[in-house]
């Protein structure tokens, strides 16, 4: 992280523990409902989602859901319900993510299938996945169930587009944002959008929530590419370079490339594409990336994405959840983490 | 297969292309319905799924979709969707577990991931069943919805379970038949369920349903499990001694390891409980169960269910519907495939 950045630290944690703070009571009854629902009669299964599930993380997916079910003014309880369910689709496709990126650390702790293998984290989550929509069926909203059906197809969609797209840095940045709106954002959006249509809200709210979640949700995953090469580890809580082990394309890459002389793009053919990679490759890699300020310029672009997001709040009056949305941004933005 | 069971192939035979024949309509319209809700505009997807979808199967447990909906006299056109959704889930658990399993075959032909690796498949199966719920949302049924639901939870479960009880000797045959009641006979059950659900009809006759359909599960996962040490490996379309050479622990295992003596228990312990196989266990494996019976054990338990799955459907008056879903049971009792 650059000094500026690390300066932006603190206003940054506490725009999220502002947005937590609003809503910190649903949420406590999100995490008894998902203690709850994760029980079986197997018991490998609570114990190795709570493994995951436990360990935390930030919760920034069912936390948009409680927050836009709050900016639409919903009266009623069914929002923890779809706030868990968001969560578990989002915990079943970390562990297909995990089995699929056999990425050794997750959270900060050994992942899933480090510690299981591949069988079981494929097999959980899928039991998480069919518990979301157990959950959705119980509150009984087929536009709600709708929503997340179409952004679990979608998700899988990116991934397996990721699949296709990775160690080909011929990628076009199109297609890079194509792929990145299926296999992160597409979550984001559902989950805000599910608040406005758990409370009736007329479709112009609707559309503008969603288009804040996409917006965030792209935002988020810029960002997340930008960490894997500038992040300090203990922070990150994952692996700095994982993404570059894996011969992953992310926007970082795909900016360097397109700057790079034919010497630089023979490295990235060889340390993504054949992903043939010496120890030192990585800080090479991270030579080259500040030689185009090409984390700089991933930044930049996830900025952009986080005034598109604020300004689809706009037609919202202002209010507490507005606030913490628009707060949302920022973290998202400006984490180190 | 015995010199017994070759000859009664004809009629068994019959008895499926008899039921193939009374819903062969409606099936061509679900296979249409396959591959318009295959499509993506991640061309893998289709090229993947289609390799497992198009190999055909015997397309059970869409056909007892078919047949419940029909035996319940149900006039609309929403049997079609649920079908092609029971299918979705279907394929999606198979291409899960042969990343589970790492079988070689499949149907005949190379497994998805023997061709694909593990990653596309877990992620093509998380399509399908996301694909399967928005069939579902379409339909606008919510118990519909709710009996998927449930019955892909409880799949995982038995899958798990599975997962756990593997190269365990020790396991009960109450918790095998628990765990091939969730990881088989839950989908049959819902599939014969949906029927019933989408005619709207009374508890009593989706009982029925449930109970026949959860039965006939049971009854053809023990053959499933016979098969695998009997079968005739041209005609089972996949290789003979699979679940032996993964330490799968079925029924005739659990015969035969009742049944057998100290020596034999400690062959059982080397190469199903340690996994520790040389090229003659398997013949030697085979010898043992026949020693005692143990596949004629397995294949009269199966009966045993076919009869129960039969006694199910006495509710209901008889028509060609129920005389096919009789004959599904023949079929799957005594199938060499």
């Amino acid at each position: 992280m650059s000094v500026a950045a690390a300066q932006r630290d603190e206003p940054v944690r506490s725009a999220l523990e502002q947005a937590q703070a609003l809503v910190a009571e649903d949420m406590a009854r999100v995490n008894r409902l998902i203690l709850e629902k994760l029980q079986s009669e197997v018991a490998l299964i609570p114990e190795l989602a709570r493994h995951l599930i436990a360990a935390g993380g930030k919760r920034i997916r069912p936390m948009l859901a409680l927050l836009s079910a709050r900016l639409c003014g919903y009266p009623g309880e069914d929002h923890v319900a779809l706030a868990t369910a968001v969560e578990f689709i989002h915990t079943a496709t970390l562990l297909h993510d995990d089995v699929v990126d056999d990425s050794e650390l997750r959270r900060g702790r050994a992942s899933a299938n480090a510690l299981w293998g591949n069988k079981a984290p494929v097999l959980v989550g899928d039991f998480l996945f069919s518990r979301a929509f157990q959950l959705l069926v119980s509150v009984g909203h087929l536009e709600v169930l709708g929503i997340l059906a179409d952004a679990s197809a979608e998700i899988a969609e990116g991934e397996v587009q990721q699949l296709v797209t990775a160690n080909d840095t011929g990628t076009s940045e199109e297609a890079y944002l194509a792929m990145i709106t299926g296999k992160t954002a597409a979550l984001f959006r559902a989950a805000c959008e599910l608040g406005a249509a758990v409370a009736g809200r007329p479709r112009a709210e609707r559309l503008a929530l969603r288009a804040y979640g996409e917006a965030l949700g792209v935002a988020f995953q810029l960002i997340d590419d930008a960490l894997d090469y500038s992040a300090r580890e203990a922070e990150l809580g994952k692996a700095v370079g994982d993404d570059f082990r894996e011969g992953k394309i992310t926007l970082p890459i795909l900016v360097a490339f397109s700057k790079g002389d034919e010497r630089e793009r023979a490295f990235w053919r060889r340390t993504l594409e054949k992903v043939e990679q010496s120890e030192a490759d990585l800080v090479e890699a991270q030579r080259i990336l500040a030689r185009h300020r090409a984390i700089e310029a991933t930044i930049a672009r996830a900025e952009a994405y986080g005034r598109t997001a604020k300004e689809a709040l706009s037609i919202f009056p202002r209010s507490p959840a507005r606030d913490a949305l628009a707060g949302l941004v920022d973290f998202c933005v400006h984490r180190a983490y």
